[in-house]
């Protein structure tokens, strides 16, 4: 298998699991090595007490982007810190897309960065993750 | 009114429009000027794809928690950065309980400090959030 | 005055000020409207106790750097939150060159990506940082 | 020996070898397992171009007692991941006090908190620090 058959492997794997994420109905667009795109509507019940969107929510959407990207390369990792910084009040409504990106790696420890947009394309949250690995493999032989 | 009277009679407001929150069955225990104390059961559809609470689960309960505290005052303030430290996965079914603590004011800004703990009372999540009054009263002529 | 000319104009000076930079031998390579390059020796002095180079060296390179970039349009700008996160050990002796991206914009508020890699292009580690403008202008007349 | 004499025995250790710390004029006041006080004046090459103290210069200040605090126990431990905010600026000749605790601890991995203050008791920065116990003793055979 290539690492991208690995990845894809992998996420559908993980979006099968991920009921938190499946519960906001996070559709997964595309996953790569260290990598993914997913996509999610902002449902009237997703907001916080000032009625936009609760960061928890954002954060839930990109958490779960860093989550396929830090497990596709079929090694287990675990999130250690996260951090976001809002930058745009989200409406009910919107459809928001988080890209993951893995920026470095060193030893068993990784950051990613994830990045919520709009559908204008404008950056809603800004969010860094750093993993650690922690063993194991998610689908065990499937290599990676 | 009293600080206190303020920080519940807004509680309470908060309660019915966080959304998030309540889809997540979040309970307010107790709410007092700059702090509070949530509750919230880890229902089995809010975990990741490792079968324990999804990260971004923890992070909205926490959240909420910040959202009240740095709401008790009666004065309209916001999330502007969040980080999230986890040191402890966290089974379906485990009873948790957020505090929040105002830290520290510095004009408009205030800093937050959030602990998520299990029932056995081992934390499994440390947040710290910045927070900034945007102007504006929660609840226009209650004072605060 | 064009936006390039501008930050040359502000780096310039920001370089003489900046003491705690100086202290350390931080030279500015090369400033643009929103980013800026800086480059520093790693001396016997700036090291932990484990012998390496302390964090707050690392820090304070990634932070000098940070300054540059959000005051290089000419408005005064504070660091309100930074983190850093570390990737590997660096040696006495190492020359680390710091790069200052400007990510995002909202309102007032700006967010910052600093990158500090060693002469073999390994990055050691990597800083966001969360500016506020706070009124004024640092050369007052120049424009920006 | 003490859980105390330990921290102690290595403080010094730590005192004497980190050079960064020294180079500030960074003095230990206490330490405990777990936990230290330092104290440092701002000097005039400490300042950043707007004229006080460098932001780089209160997260070294920090960053060391989180070095004291991480190595109390005689265990090698290193900074993976800090986060600081600003809360006031601080000017030529303050006297700061930076005090650390360890707030929770998981496997190898602990969060500690460091606080700020000038002289008049307000607190002008708040650092957190995530550490890993890499293995190994600061001075083999003391215990810990």
């Amino acid at each position: 298998m290539t690492p991208q058959q690995i990845a894809e492997t992998v996420g559908k794997l993980v979006a099968e699991r991920d009921m938190a994420g499946r519960r906001l109905g996070v559709q997964l667009v595309s996953v790569t090595p260290g990598g993914c795109v997913l996509r999610m509507t902002v449902q009237p019940d997703m907001v916080n007490s000032g009625g936009t969107c609760h960061g928890g929510v954002m954060f839930t959407l990109a958490d779960s982007a860093f989550g396929y990207a830090c497990n596709s390369f079929n090694r287990v990792a675990v999130a250690q810190q996260c951090d976001i910084t809002y930058l745009k009040p989200v409406a009910v409504g919107t459809v928001l897309t988080a890209t993951a990106e893995l920026r470095e790696t060193a030893g068993r420890s990784s950051v990613y960065d994830m990045t919520v947009r709009d559908e204008a394309g404008n950056t809603v949250a800004l969010f860094r993750g750093l993993s650690r690995e922690i063993g194991g493999e998610i689908i065990p032989g499937l290599g990676g």
